[in-house]
Order: C-alpha cells, then sequence, then structure tokens
C-alpha cells in the first residue's frame, strides 16, 4: 500500500486483515507501550519479546503512521563496502541534496555482507530518518519489513541483485555501456576482445558483459568464452585477469575491463609484459573515475553520472518521505562513452 | 576545566565565575526550560533569546554535565570539501573505530568555508554526537563555546590553521615528510628542485615546504624562490604550476609536487611538453594514495598513514567522550618515503 494515506490507523496486512499497535500488544501479550519501544528500537525490551513483537508487525504488514514517527533531520546512506573509489562520487550526490533539504547524512558500510545485519536495521529504527539509501547493497525480508512498519523509505542504488520489483531503485545503463564500449572497438577494427567482467552476482556487472557479447554477436564475430574473465572491480584483479589475457599466444588486441579499477590494474600488466596502450593492446573502462583522466595514456571509458545518480536516489527517498507513491520506480540514467588515448586500432589495421 | 570531573554542576567560567542553568535562565530573564531548548538545539527559541543565551552560556564558561546529556550513538565528521581523494582513507579509519564501538558516522561538509556554518552547529547541538572530528576544518569561537557548553569532544585532523594549543588535534610529520622527499632528489643527485606548495593558509603545506627548504639549506643548495609555486593540493594547480615550472629556460630537474593530486598534474604537465618521467624530470608526490601505485610510471611518495591518523583522531575523541583529559593533546604520526619509478638521477649525472 501507498504511504500517501497518512490518516490511516488500521493497515492492511499480506492476508488482508488489519491491526492497531493496541491490538499487536494484545496479540503480542505485551503493554501498547512495550510495542512503542519495539518501533523506536529502544534496547529496553527483552530479546524474545523483541523478536515476538516484530513477527507480529510484520505478519500484519503494520505501518505506523507518520504524525506518530519524528524524524531526525538525517539520510541514511549504507554502502556495500567503502572501498571502491567511487563512492565518493556518491558521498558527493547524496550530500548535496541532503544540505538543500537542511539533513545530514549517516554513513555506514555493510562489510562484506549483501544484506546489512541486523544490528544495523535497529539502529536506523532509534534513530528515525528520513529515508535509506543503500548503495550496491540488498536488505532482507526482515529488514525491509522493520524499516515500512516504522515507514521509513528506502531506494536501492545500482543493485547487487534483484531488488524486487516493488523496491523503487536507481541505475544506469549498464548494457549499453558495455555494448558502446565494445562498438567502440570493433569499429577501430579489432576482432578478438576480451573482457574483465565484475562479480557475477552483481546485476550490473553481468548487464555490462551482455552487452559486450551483444556488440560482437551484432557484428557477426565469435564470442570467445576464453576471453571472458571474472574481477571483483578492484584494480589487482585488472592486474590479474589482465596478465591471464595478455600473456596468452593468442592473445587479445583489445580489453573492455569492466570498470576503471580493473582498466588500471590492465595498465600494470601491459606495463608488465612491455606492451604499449594503445599501440599493441586498447583497453576500455567504465565509470569515469576523475582518475581515468589522469592516468598516462588517458583512459578511454564509459561514463556513469554517478554523483546525478546518487542525487536522484536521494531526491526520491525525500519524495517517498514526503508520501510520494514508491509503486515500482526504477531508473536508469544514461551511460555515455568517452574517447581518450588508450584506444586505436590494431596493429596491421 | 578538564572534563574528567562529571559530578561538577557549578562550572567555572573565563572570570572565574560559575553559573547553573537556572542562574544563567535568570540572567537572560527566561524560563529554565528555555535554557535546555537552547541546549539540546531545539528549533523552538527565537533567534534574539537563543543567541542572549549562547552569549551568556559563552561568558561563563557553561559545560553541561554529562549526565544531563542523553547521547545519541554517533560520531560527527566533518570535512573541509569531500572533493579530496583522500576523503575515503579518512572515512574508513572513522568507520573503523565507529563501528567497534557500535556508533554510526554522520558525515558533513563545511564546503569551501574553512569554518563550518552555525546551521551545522546547531544541527549537531541537536543531535548529541559522542563527538566531533574535524578534516582540514577548524572551528570559530562561537562554534567552540557550542560544542564545549554541551560536552560535545571535538578533535581537529591534519588542522588547517592553528588550532590553538588547547585544542586536541592529530596530525603527521609534514615537515619530516618534506625533508625526507627533498633529501631523497638531492642524494639522487638533482640540484635545481622546484615546488609546488599547497594552498599557505594550511599548516600542513607550509610544514611541508619548509622541509624541502630545510633539506635544500642544510644540503648546500640556493633556494630560489622563482621555483617554489603555490597549488591548492588539486590535479589541475599541479598541472597548470607544472607548466610553469617545465617550460622555464633553466627548468628544474625535479620537482616535489606538494601532494599526489598535484603530482598527477605534473605528470600531464610533463607529457604535454615531451618530457619524460624519470628521464627529463624527477616527480615526487605526498600522501601516497592507493592510485600513486597504479600511475605510469609508479610514483615516489611521502606516505601518509591516513586511514590510521582517522583512526587516531576516532579513539581520541571517544576517549574524550569518556572524560578523559583534553589538555593539548597533539598526535603526529610518521610519515615514510616511498621510492617507485617516478624518481632517477638527472641526465648527466
Amino acid at each position: 500500500m501507498s504511504s500517501s494515506q497518512p490518516a490511516e490507523t488500521r493497515t492492511q496486512g499480506r492476508g488482508g486483515q488489519t491491526a492497531t499497535l493496541a491490538e499487536i500488544a494484545r496479540e503480542a501479550g505485551v503493554s501498547a507501550p512495550t510495542v512503542s519501544k519495539v518501533l523506536n528500537g529502544r534496547a529496553d525490551v527483552a530479546p524474545a519479546t523483541r523478536s515476538r513483537v516484530e513477527q507480529l508487525l510484520r505478519d500484519h504488514g503494520y505501518r505506523r503512521r507518520r504524525a506518530e514517527a519524528t524524524r531526525s533531520p538525517l539520510i541514511d546512506l549504507v554502502f556495500h563496502e567503502l572501498e571502491s573509489a567511487w563512492a565518493m562520487e556518491v558521498i558527493r550526490g547524496v550530500e548535496n541534496v541532503a544540505r538543500d533539504a537542511g539533513l545530514s547524512v549517516v554513513l555506514s558500510e555493510s562489510a562484506g555482507r549483501l544484506t546489512p545485519g541486523r544490528t544495523w536495521a535497529d539502529q536506523v529504527a532509534a534513530r528515525r530518518p528520513y529515508g535509506v539509501i543503500l548503495v550496491l547493497s540488498g536488505l532482507d525480508e526482515a529488514g525491509r519489513a522493520l524499516l515500512t512498519s516504522r515507514s521509513i523509505p528506502f531506494v536501492v542504488m545500482d543493485p547487487a541483485g534483484d531488488p524486487g520489483t516493488d523496491v523503487p531503485s536507481i541505475g544506469a545503463t549498464n548494457w549499453q555501456g558495455g555494448l558502446a564500449a565494445t562498438r567502440h572497438l570493433i569499429e577501430l577494427g579489432h576482432t578478438r576482445i576480451g573482457a574483465i567482467s565484475g562479480p557475477t552476482q552483481m546485476m550490473c556487472s553481468r548487464a555490462r558483459v551482455d552487452g559486450y557479447r551483444a556488440a560482437l554477436e551484432t557484428a557477426g564475430l565469435p564470442v570467445d568464452p576464453a576471453l571472458i574473465l571474472t574481477g571483483d572491480f578492484h584494480h589487482e584483479a585488472g592486474y590479474r585477469q589482465g596478465l591471464a589475457l595478455l600473456r596468452r599466444e593468442d592473445r587479445p588486441t583489445a580489453v573492455f575491463a569492466g570498470n576503471d579499477l580493473q582498466a588500471l590494474g590492465c595498465y600494470e600488466a601491459a606495463r608488465e609484459l612491455g606492451l604499449r596502450i594503445p599501440e599493441d593492446v586498447s583497453v576500455v573502462g567504465f565509470d569515469d573515475l576523475p582518475v581515468a583522466r589522469w592516468v598516462g595514456p588517458p583512459l578511454t571509458t564509459v561514463r556513469q553520472p554517478l554523483t546525478e545518480m546518487a542525487e536522484a536516489a536521494a531526491k526520491l527517498v525525500l519524495d517517498l518521505a514526503k508520501g510520494a507513491d514508491q509503486t515500482a520506480t526504477r531508473v536508469e540514467l544514461a551511460t555515455s562513452l568517452v574517447v581518450r588515448s588508450s584506444t586505436a586500432a590494431p596493429a596491421g589495421v
């Protein structure tokens, strides 16, 4: 149900049943203030009681009326990991929107787990932000139920997995980007093009490599599975898989590196093997981080408008906090190829 | 006075006078709850009343007892600007300590102003974090008084200006780093060495260039003021000032670039002028960002332990929140020279 019905006290559950806070308290065999404490993330509730109340809130699809909830002037921003150089671009976008709205940003990291831990969700419930933005990170069903019951809206940016059709999300046109990067190499005359994918459990990685395949296939070129390796979006993986591709006897003349950090890893692999970029091997990245312009040679890459995507995610979550309808919002911002000096025709063409 | 006296109700002011909340209310001609509202950063106080109460809190050196203050499980982290690539290293260090302590990090940006605005300080007072870490950013006297009166401790990391002897701060041995970078170049045989300083209002910039000067002087080499230019720690400034240095007829054979981003700007300037690194010009950075290892050639630089510095700042602020004595804590973590491939003997040596 939409959050645009702030006057609704009785809320519609999954099975069509409705429940007030008092009814949930009665069913749980606790007092109404105890249910309130759970909703407010207070620590002074026994774990067994808490989990019984949470289960009932979830079963009844309970949703707190916004009038009951006093919000803190905060937006929660959760990263899968803070390692990535592009986290900064995202933080900047969210900060821009938050500052204009008089809000502060709470930053956290789901630290290698693809779903933030239960402790995190409790903390969010206790601090009651305007909304939550999850970057490359999903929420398990308990986490979703917990935020929903507190009327805390959430948006997923560039989802790692399938966020579900009813979760608002912001992405980029990853498939189109992979297609454009590979077509650029084909137009230069390359026919053996390697690819280094990001982690395969991330939808964005899959979409980029699918775009790469589509470009080869529509150009009538064979897709050689031996030339498609998998990395983890970090420099080290680009270096390792770059070495693996470039050490082959039938080495590719060009590499679509999956992202900029992996492209820089490829640069290092090429240097180590005494191969010149772009004379001996062309390299294309994905993201267009600031560093792409600074390296030698400057990197041809697919620009992903990370700051704009983060701004869009922050605006969407604030709209949802104001009661906008959240049914199945999925926004994809356009990627664009930025041609610099790391790509050229292969030798002999 | 130290914050290790939690039982103290009457607090010692500048002139030795003491005042309770009730006395401040009486002097301001308002009720005690109104003073409480001001202390809690509540919005429902007339601006004139608020500023009269703040002035009295400040004049009396009022400090809230910790027992009165219910803290939120937050640490505030304030950047001068989020542009810098090294902001991520700092965020990671603070996150590490915050996570272990069960706290979340609120991120903000003083956005070009060297002192965070009044609105920011009010927001901090209202959310009552365990403490505040200011990065390359100071606090004006009103901001300091505001945090002190709420017993919210703060630590300055790598101060932009003189933080004052009574402000706890964490830095790196910038002077030693500038000295080591320049001595390395002198030992390779360079005698004409240019320098690109960071912004001169930042103490860390001054210390690095002073270390550079000391290395030249102790080696008996002349200091040529025409070879010392000023940037702003960004890539663009390194490029512009790199061009200015390398276009000179008597161009230096080596450049101490002030930080890594300015060093990368120098790389671009050298490429544009057809100069090879390190054959025609040696370049040394400062920071040792991840990118320093990835560029071609890998950059010789002075490593600043940013993540460890941020961890130290976070631990210090939590110690202060627990009541540790905060008199004149200044910690400097050691820098170290990391020699890679961007430095070599000058041609003909």
